[in-house]
Parts: structure tokens; sequence; C-alpha cells
């Protein structure tokens, strides 16, 4: 594309950015500090290198290994050149990893050593490896600063014609079929959610952000995105570490970091003392401890965060800012999107009724990377089916219900775990819990509750059982509960998939995205 | 396009919007107010009805009139049908209106009578006059709501697909060649420009915006937009009257509205007593008699309004708010938008130096109606030229130098009126001033500067003569002063093209877009 009209590329914004804020920080990471005009310099040359490996429109680039300014920089290469840039998760197993290696069939597979070697050599030998691979943590003349290569002479009239309406962003997700998909997210996709993203949550080029979330999810990368749409400083941690994330946000003066439940309570051991300065932080997780050592946060996002979102759809469907006093859980769509609750027709469904959730809009994936079938199928219509149920109230917001394929059937009743594990969670006895559905000869299937028991309290199946029918219709209840000490998990994430084979779930009605 | 990773139109967004926010008041004028679904209902009817006068892709829909809800209604109707929207300045003569009528060749004309019905009539009998004329209003029986005409059955799957890249919008604006160019403005440009614009103003769903300027102006149109776009509310009035205004406001509880100078002053007379309660505006204009009678705006545009924009971009391609306290006076380029400054071969210039302003992203006109050598010519190498002169200052942001087509030239010298003009413009006894160039036989032209002066001061040509001398470069001060009472306008702008009329202006070397 080379109209004038047509919407900005990764590359062509950080080119825009090196012109606007040459003084600003783009990345940092450790001793490493780059300006808007270096990094540019840098992708660049990383460009070039690409392009030497014949890396064009269309071909993949595979990082494996942890954070890094790099994978910020290997995106932004990607963009120039139109390939796509794919980080994948390094915490995967040998087998997965190779499967993803195969998969993808990257021409530069850019990867780590440190920590993390054996597990990708082992990946390596178990999947075809083709490709160039570039070792990013060495000095060496093997290694991804050699790589790099001389001053790349291209000024911006030689780049080559990206689409911004192509794909930049692989994230694998949905591995609805015992296997992953990697999400094809565009140009255009990232830099509409940057901006919309980064509009609630008030980011802007002062902005700095600490990357110490996981950067092959989008739960990190959302916020990646929006601090590089703003032009703002993105700060790179290889992994979680309370004491290096406290000298990282005092020494960098980091204003957001990417933190879940016990980093919190890691950061306010460690800076029990008051050893760190934090007050650069905007942060209100409602905790006074931890509201006390950080700055406020006024914005949008804060006052009502979260929403609906998906992979697939570069995070956030629907923002709870949008939606704030509204009856439905999970807000009202972001301006980007339109979002309709459908049957297994494809026709509307009434407000109040679920069905599953689809939508359409800029920030729609193109289709998963190799999946021609799954793609025209998830895209019927002209709209991407999410595989999730939802529910349109009354008021127009948006409720998630739960995903498709763990709806629970029994007799005719169609029952949503979220809907059962919230009323439980509400038992004072119950620390967490997560609901499954057992096969049953008679009803399809049966509720089963797995429940964690809140320390110092005590709670009987029949507790629950009791607690669930005076609170929500009486064929939502559990008729079986066992107790655990803690629930499977993969990230931050309950696995249910783990839970099922534990606990002897299956028989799910939509089990499967579809029948074939 | 009918995609799932489209982007979405102005149509789809209506469809969403009557979803979402089903309760929600979309339009009110006068006495008639329509929710989202109510004005989402009538859209579609309108559609319908566009669609029976073979309304389709490309075609072109015509409002004479002043300001109305059907304004909004038009332009979403032509989005649902594919056409294109044109609100025409209803204050041209009657052969400046004739040409607008023959140039665009509308298939729909939608007028009215009240007020402006001479001057349509004497365009019209001026005109070739094809296509279907409707008066708006009238509840005759060839007026609009009969022209709307039943309910349309279509549902959304059945609509036309909309290519959101299409334009949807036409603003009559530069006349550089003596006949105005309708800029075509897409689904995309306007839905990006309202969610960035909407961003840096605060606007949500809770605003209702005052459409108190005219509506064929981006000045007006961006905050219209920008309010669609967040689903709030748009209210309508005909025409500027400082008690309508009040009253409006006081009753719809308006949160924003178009005001410039002196509709500041004439509501300040009408509201002297505090009759009516204006405290719902959200308005920041630094008047202590204003501010005590609203309340306070604390978004970033408040705080930093304006920028440099274009028609062409429907407005804003640079705000304040990006770069406050930065070297330029116009800010730094919106996230949607990359900008250089080229010199007359379209190379980059360094920063520091004047050059044409460039731009490209999504929110750049998909060229002028009818006009395809200009077109080819103004986007050449896939950047907009804006034909504006600005300068990239070295810490990235961008100052707004002036018109091209007004650049002085005298000896080898570049003098770019805007500079001279801030300077005369500080003078203590000079109210406002205006500076050409007049041609002169030894130095291409001289600098001549029009001057009004303070009330109660007195002033000589010597006077501001000096006062240049000792404040900018010598050249650039001007060689010929004249007083007048007053400077000729059109609309809120000086007319330049009459100054020169009057006051002997002419030989610019970029007075022509093109030698051509």
């Amino acid at each position: 594309m080379s109209t004038a009209q047509a919407g900005l590329t990764l590359g062509g914004l950080l080119r825009e950015h090196a012109r606007s804020r040459p003084q600003r920080l783009a990345a940092v990471d450790g001793a490493l500090r780059f300006t808007y005009p270096e990094l540019d310099a840098r992708v660049d040359r990383l460009a070039g290198a690409l392009g030497r490996e014949a890396v064009g429109p269309g071909d993949r680039v595979l990082w494996l290994g942890q954070n890094s300014f790099r994978v910020l920089e290997l995106l932004l290469a990607s963009a120039r050149v139109g390939a796509m840039f794919c980080p994948a998760n390094w915490r995967q197993s040998p087998e997965e990893l190779a499967f993803v290696i195969d998969d993808l069939d990257a021409k530069v597979v850019v990867w780590q050593e440190a920590e993390i070697g054996d597990g990708v050599a082992a990946a390596r030998g178990l999947a075809r490896d083709a490709g160039r691979w570039v070792r990013h943590d060495t000095d060496a003349v093997d290694g991804y600063e050699h790589f790099l290569g001389p001053a790349w002479s291209a000024v911006s009239e030689r780049e080559p014609a990206v689409d911004p309406a192509s794909a930049v962003l692989l994230i694998y997700t949905a591995a609805f079929a015992g296997r992953p998909n990697a999400a094809m997210l565009s140009h255009t996709a990232c830099l509409s959610q940057g901006i919309v993203y980064g509009g609630f949550t008030g980011t802007t080029a002062d902005d700095v952000y600490l990357n110490s979330g996981p950067m092959f999810h989008l739960g990190t990368l959302m916020h990646t995105l929006a601090t590089f749409v703003a032009g703002g400083t993105n700060v790179f941690v290889p992994r979680v570490d309370a004491e290096l994330l406290c000298r990282t946000i005092e020494a960098e003066r980091c204003t957001g970091a990417f933190l879940v439940g016990p980093m919190f309570d890691q950061i306010l051991d460690v800076n029990a003392g008051g050893a760190y300065d934090l007050s650069s932080l905007r942060s209100a997780p409602g905790r006074p401890a931890w509201d006390a050592m950080v700055g406020p946060d006024t914005s949008a996002w804060a006052a009502s965060p979260g929403g609906y979102g998906q992979t697939e759809a570069v995070g956030m469907m629907t923002f709870n800012c949008l939606a704030v006093g509204a009856a439905g859980t999970h807000g009202r769509p972001s301006p980007l999107v339109e979002l309709r609750i459908v049957d297994d027709d494809d026709r509307e469904v009434p407000a109040g009724e679920v069905g599953e959730i689809t939508a359409r809009g800029c920030t729609v994936m193109n289709g998963y990377w190799n999946r021609s079938d799954e793609n025209a199928f998830r895209q019927r219509g002209g709209w991407h089916h999410t595989n999730d149920l939802g529910r349109r109230e009354t008021d127009g917001s948006i409720s998630f219900v739960g995903p498709k394929t763990r709806m629970i059937k029994s007799a005719a009743e169609n029952i949503y775990p979220a809907e059962v594990e919230a009323c439980i969670a509400r038992h004072p006895a119950v620390a967490e819990c997560a609901v499954i559905g057992v096969p049953d000869d008679t009803w399809v299937q049966s509720v089963k509750a797995i429940v964690v028991v809140r320390a110092g309290h005590t709670v009987s199946a029949d507790d629950v059982i009791e607690h669930c029918r005076a609170n929500i219709a009486s064929y939502k209840k559990p008729r079986l509960v066992e107790f655990v000490d803690a629930l499977p998990r993969s990230g931050f994430f309950v696995d249910y998939d783990t839970l099922d084979a534990r606990h002897g779930g299956g028989n799910y009605p939509g089990g499967r995205t579809r029948s074939a």
C-alpha cells in the first residue's frame, strides 16, 4: 500500500516516532538504552539482516526466549519487511515447542541459551529444524548483534510497501483441538488497539512501561503496544523477580508494570522497609499498603478495569469502563468492534439470552496461521466466532458467560460453570473453586465442584450444595463436590483440561469447536 | 468488505450503538428526540428511500440547509448504502452553490425553504438541476418525512457490503484555483479521527454535544463525529442565537458546544442575570466570568487545545496536547498520521527548515471528488501534499508556518505572512492585522501589512515598520502599511483573496498549486 490514505504500519509509526520524538527513550533493557531514532536505526539494520535471509511478506520470524527489548525490535523489523513475528511460550514442553517450530516454519529463529537453552535444544532436536537459528544472548560472531550487520542504507522512500491490513504478530492460543493455533494480528489491529486501550488507560508519551509479564501473552503485549503507539518507553526484564522489579521501577521511574496477585505480595515483602521509591507507578489495586507506596491512577480503566477479550482480537473487545453501573459483567464493545450474540444458526438472540459471542472490526485477527478450514468455519458470514458464550443485557451491556466448549448440559438445561463458580466463591469458607461437568448416563452431565477451602475454615460438600441451592436455580447446583489443596493452573488461568482428567470431567456438548 | 477483520463503517457503528446503548439519546433537534435504536430505524428507512432513488456506492447525496439532525441522519443513511454525503455551505452565493450542485451531480438533494429558500432556488435555477430534490422542512407529501417511507425490512445480514475505506463524507474546501474542491473522507477516516480527537477531548457516551457551529465545517463535525463514535448525544440548532443556545444547553444539559469569540460575549450578555443554568458545559476558555458559569474541562485538549489540521484529513493532523512545552507551535502528529516536511523535490528537509507539510495515514482524504489530475499531483509518492508550509523543530515538534500559496518572495528571501503577522499583532496599538505580498518589479514582491488599530489607540505606518525591524529579521518587515476598519473574513477566517484584490496583492511564487 503506498496510497496516502493507507493506515500506518508498525514500521511507519516507528519512523514517525524517530522524527517526532528524537530525544525520547524507546526501549530500556538492563544497561541498554535506545532512543526512538536509535531503535529505528537498529530496526533498519535488523530488517536488512532479515532481508538477507530472504524474509519477506508473509514469512515468519520466531522468538524463543524470555522478555527482551529484542522482542519489540524483532516485531518492528518483521513489520518493516512485511513478515510475521511470533514470540513463543518458552515455558512449554520440548514437544509442544517442537510443534510450534514445525507449524510456523520460520525462516529465522532467534533463541536464548541462558536458563532455557536445554529446553530449546530439545525442541530443536524434535523439530524439522529448518530456517536460520540465531542466538540472541551472546556476543559471538554467530550471535544476534553480529547478525544485525551494517547500517541499512534504505531511506523511507525505498522501504518495501507493507499493507497495514497484513498480519505482523502471531500469538499461539486456542488449543481447543489439542494443539494451539497462532492468531494472525495485523498492523492495523495492533495499532488501533494500542490507541483505544492506551486511551482508556491514559497512556501517553510520558509513560514508562515495565514489561514484567510474559510477552507471548496479550495481557502484557496490549500495554507494550499502547506504550509504543503513544511514543513512551518500554522497559524489559527477563523474568519476574521482586527485587529486580523494584530496582528497575525505581531506576527507570516506571509508571506501569504487568503485575498480578502474588507479585503484589512479593513486592510488598521486598519493599517492606521502603528501600525502593516506587512512587512513579500509577497503580490502584485498592490495597492500602500498596496504594501508600505508589501514585494514583485516575484513568477510566483504573476505575473500572477489564472487560471481555481474546488473543484473537488483540485482547479487549469490550471494556468495563464503557458500562459503569450497567447490568452486564463485561462492559460494552470497544469503538473498534461490532458484537453480536448468536444462536447455532447464526441468528442474533434477544437481549437476556445466552449465545455465542461473535465480533467484527479491525482488531479481529486475519485468521489462524495455516488453518484454512478452521478459519472459514470461525469467520463464517463475515463474523469472528469467539467460541465463547455471552449475553447481551437489556441495557445493551455484555456479560461473558464462559467458553462454549465448557458449557455443561444437565437434562435439557444449559449450565455455565462461571455462574456456579461465582456463587460458590461467595461462600466465606471457600478460597477458590472450579466447576466441571462429569458424564451422566441419565442427564448427559452432572455438575461437579472442585473446591479449595480457605485456611482456618471448614466446609462440607453438603454446605456447598446448600449454599448454591439457596442462591441460584436448583438445577445449577453441584451434585458432587471434591476438595483439593490447589487448582491446577496454566499460567494464571485454571487448567480445566487437567481438572477434567483428574476429576472425571467430560461429555461436554460443545466440547469441540465443530462436530467434524 | 464482509471479512470479520474489516474496520467498522458508520452504518455498522450505528447498528452497534443501537444494540449497546438501547436507551441512550442519539439526536435531539428541538422537540424531536431519537434514541440510538430509533435513529437506527430511521436511517434504515432513509437508506431504503435512497435505494429507491438508485443511490448506491459512489453516488452523492447533497444537503442544502442549516444544521439539523437530518445532517447526521443523511450521513449515516448514505453510509449504509455506500454513498457519499455532502453538507454544503448554504451561505454561499447562488453562483457558488450552483457550481457545487453541478460539480457533485447528486442523485438526491435535500433542501430547506425556511430562511434560505430564495438562495437555494436561485442556485437551482442556475444549475443543471439533475437528481431528486426533497424539501426537509415540510410535512407535505413531497417532503422529507414522506420521502422516508415505510420501515426497511433489511436486517444487518442483508445490508449492502460497504468498504470502510470508501468515501462517505464530502466537504468542500481548498478553493486554491478559484473554485472549491470536495475532500472525500472515508468511513475509516471519520471513525478513527472520532476515536483520537474524542480521546484527547475526553468525549464519552455521557457527553451531549451542541452542534452550534456550521456542519459544513470540520470544526464542528470533528466533535459531532467524536460524540457519535462515543455513543453520546448530538443536539442540533439551526443557527447561532445566544438565547436559543442558552435555552438548549440548560434543557439538554449539554456538556460541549461549538463556540468562538463573539458567541462567548453574546452568551455572557444573555445570561448576565444567571437566568440559565449552564453548569453542564465543560469549557475552559480562561475567562473568569465564563468559567464561573460552567464546569471545568480537565481533558488534555482543554489544557492545550488546537494543533495543525485540514479538512483534507478530517481536521487535526497534529495535536498541541502531544507537545506540551515543546518548541513547535503546533504540537506533534496524531497517532494516526505520519508527517514529513519536504522540499519542492519531495526530499525531507532537515529539522529547523521550512518546507511543505506532507502526511499519510488513515485520516487522509481519498482525494478530491472529480479532480483526478489534482489528486495525482497532491498525492504523489503516496503522501498527501497539504499545500501548507511547516517546520519540524529539533525536538521533533511541528510548527505550521502558513499556506504555501501565500508565501511571499522578496529578492531571494522567503517570507511567511504568519510570522510577520504574529510580530505586528504584539504591538499594543494593533487590534488585528494581515500581511500580503504586492508585486514589485525589482524584488518580485514587497511585504504589505493591513492593520486594524485598537480602539482608543493610534499608530503610524512607520511605528509598525519600526516595531518589526526591532523584533524580526529586517527583510521580513513590511515596506507598506495600510489601515482599515476591519479585515474581510470568510466565516471565521481572514479572506486573503479579497485583501489581495483590495490592496494590490499578487505575484505569489506558490500562488498556484502547480504551474500548469
